[in-house]
């Protein structure tokens, strides 16, 4: 095992199947290379009576300030059907230029970039002027319960502080270089359920159909727009994911019916005034609708989904700079700064210090045959590396 | 046995468990009933692959014109949970002045009270100056295939032709003497499927969710109302009867999205071009929605159930004049005339000959402790009675 070779080190990670929640060896693999780098290890479990138990690993290099933090997971979504995969989900083929294997780019290829950026920095320039921690957990993939946030918490109860951190997240939409996450959009979901009178259909006066209500109510949701985005945020998002009744007679009118909804939102909103809009505008329609004229306000409940998770924006511009100056040095590219797609750990790394995110393209992620090219890790590891150089160079210069 | 007293005569029926589809002695019991009045009886059974055989009767006393048809039907709906009923629902036990049981208002009750009217006749007067029918199903509760228009066509086809008819249904929503009903309006079913791409839901641009087409057709189907009536029929009246997805992901926008719906149409429209603006409705909908805006036209799928049931409105002066007269005459009220409420089985007797509907309260139909008061049944046999002298008086007249 060479540890500045990114191909090997992924080669070794992949082979563990690591499938949500199992730890399938994945960390074990990563303890043993890194440990010979210096870093302290640490593996720690935690447990929820709701969901199974996850393995962790909290791993420093070096005592002293500043201090980086390089925040992933190991697991990986399931492959789905594994008689679809060309390749073996979990068989690290390497076929024209391309290794194929579940979690090649979500991102334990992240990880094996960076762990072989660390080495050759090592290598060239002995340990980093500070420290390097990696915060890795075996539960990005689940419910997120046993996993980044309270590994958070249990080394900043041991004391741990840190100056910025990195996620390695697939971050490119097409090719390297693409876009550097600098924040995320919060989410919000919940359910909205209106309860009406059953009856026959033929005597609609008697009943008091639930649809006329949540079709109004959903459409109130979705128009106007919350907001048209700003600088940094794309448009706020809303989208009615599912709208269900269950009624199979056809000549009856259903006594209730639901809807499921998820906000992606921007700045503009935190999710307090992001619920009070939405109830305001549940209320509206409820209380007059033209699809239910003459009743007074249709009774109904909401219930959000769980807290709802904030947005949030970088403001470390230096920390910004290093890992955008790092990029353009790799690729001869400036990276998009956006702060577009999904939820990722950094929305609770974003409570401890400033977090930006970069790693791989993430076209075949969770996909059947996710493959990872062979230039990309190559192009990663120096982006890494470079940046390695770059960060503790401003970090120690303040 | 006395033939003239309608209690009796329910009761036997209602002691009959003709659930439908099964015969349960019901028509048995009416034949033996009938025979002696000088009826001459046809049972026959209908069958058809996709639904249960079905026992119906038709019965004819007399053999000139003219020929008024009674029409009914001895099956009931299911009792449900029967521990649910204070008196046993096939026992046709009374107390304080009603008789409980399944069927005795929908509509045992009203074929015994045209029974014994008919008997009351036959003692006062002889036989009609003319013939009588009975056309009696075992198929009105179930799904109407095996039973009044199968029948219809087979008096037809030997030779069978009816001046008017009148069905023995439940017409009266509080009071005898309420409402005649002298048509139907119109029913329509359908499906709606929006066929859209499933993606993630922080990825809106790489998806097509369903549910904005769906919210905006449905909406459109409900507003503005197809019609507001006319003199003879109320507003035709469209209910979403359910929305379904099944999507239980709540960060994943689903690939297709259903809507069931049903229509009550007034005489404004017909089957074909109440389909045709249900049609223009949701193409304009899924063509232009502001709930999703920056699109082409949505994908969707419209599959009308079954041929439409259409509406019809009696234009027979003198049986209705007949039916209101004697309705009047027996209870000094004036009966409104309806078109309002579910289909029944006039919307097949209607193609043959005049007809109209006239029967007891049928507040407690379908319920638990289905019941009717004995005086009620006295009120309408000699309503029943009065019709029959009236009717044959004015049809032997022209």
């Amino acid at each position: 095992m060479t540890l500045t070779d990114p191909v090997q080190v992924l080669s070794a990670l992949i082979r563990c199947p690591s499938v949500t929640p199992l730890e399938g060896g994945a960390l074990a693999t990563l303890e043993s290379l890194i440990s010979p780098l210096g870093f302290e290890v640490e593996r720690v479990t935690f447990r929820d009576p709701d969901t199974p138990d996850v393995d962790n690993l909290y791993a420093r290099l070096g005592g002293g300030g500043p201090h980086l933090m390089f925040a992933g997971h190991t697991d990986v979504v399931p492959p789905g059907d594994t008689a679809a995969w060309s390749r073996g989900p979990f068989s690290a083929d390497i076929a024209d230029g391309m290794m194929y294997g579940r979690g090649a780019v979500d991102m334990k290829g992240g990880i094996a970039c960076f762990v072989a950026a660390l080495a050759r920095h090592v290598e060239a320039h002995g340990a980093p002027a500070g420290s390097v921690s990696l915060l890795i957990t075996g539960d990005e993939e689940g419910p997120a319960i046993n996993g980044t946030e309270k590994l958070l918490a249990h080394a900043a109860a041991k004391g741990e502080r840190w100056d910025a951190a990195i996620v390695g997240e697939p971050t490119n939409p097409d090719a390297m270089g693409d876009m550097i996450k600098i924040g995320r959009r919060g989410s919000l979901s919940g359910t909205v359920t209106v309860q009406g009178v059953q009856g026959h259909v033929a005597y609609p006066h008697l009943a008091d159909n639930p649809l006329r209500s949540l079709i109004a109510m959903t459409a109130a949701l979705l128009d106007p727009p919350l907001d048209s985005g700003n600088e940094r945020f794309p448009p706020t998002n809303l989208e009615i994911t599912s709208i269900d009744t269950g009624n199979t007679a056809t000549n009856v009118i259903p006594a209730r019916a639901t809807a499921q909804f998820n906000v992606r939102f921007s700045d503009i909103w935190d999710g307090d005034s992001l619920g009070a809009e939405i109830r305001a505008r549940l209320d509206a329609a409820a209380t007059a609708s033209a699809l239910r004229p003459g009743r007074g306000a249709a009774h109904y409940e909401i219930e959000f989904r769980e807290r709802p998770s904030p947005s949030f924006l970088t403001r470390d511009q230096a920390l910004i700079d290093s890992l955008s100056a790092a990029v353009a040095s790799v690729t001869g590219r400036t990276p998009e700064l956006s702060t577009t797609g999904g939820t990722s750990d950094a929305r609770f790394i974003k409570s401890h210090c400033p977090v930006v995110e970069f790693g791989l393209v993430g076209k075949t992620m969770h996909m059947v045959d996710e493959c990872v090219a062979l230039d990309d890790l190559e192009i990663l590891t120096r982006i890494y590396q470079a940046f390695l150089q770059g960060w503790f160079h401003r970090a120690g210069a303040n």
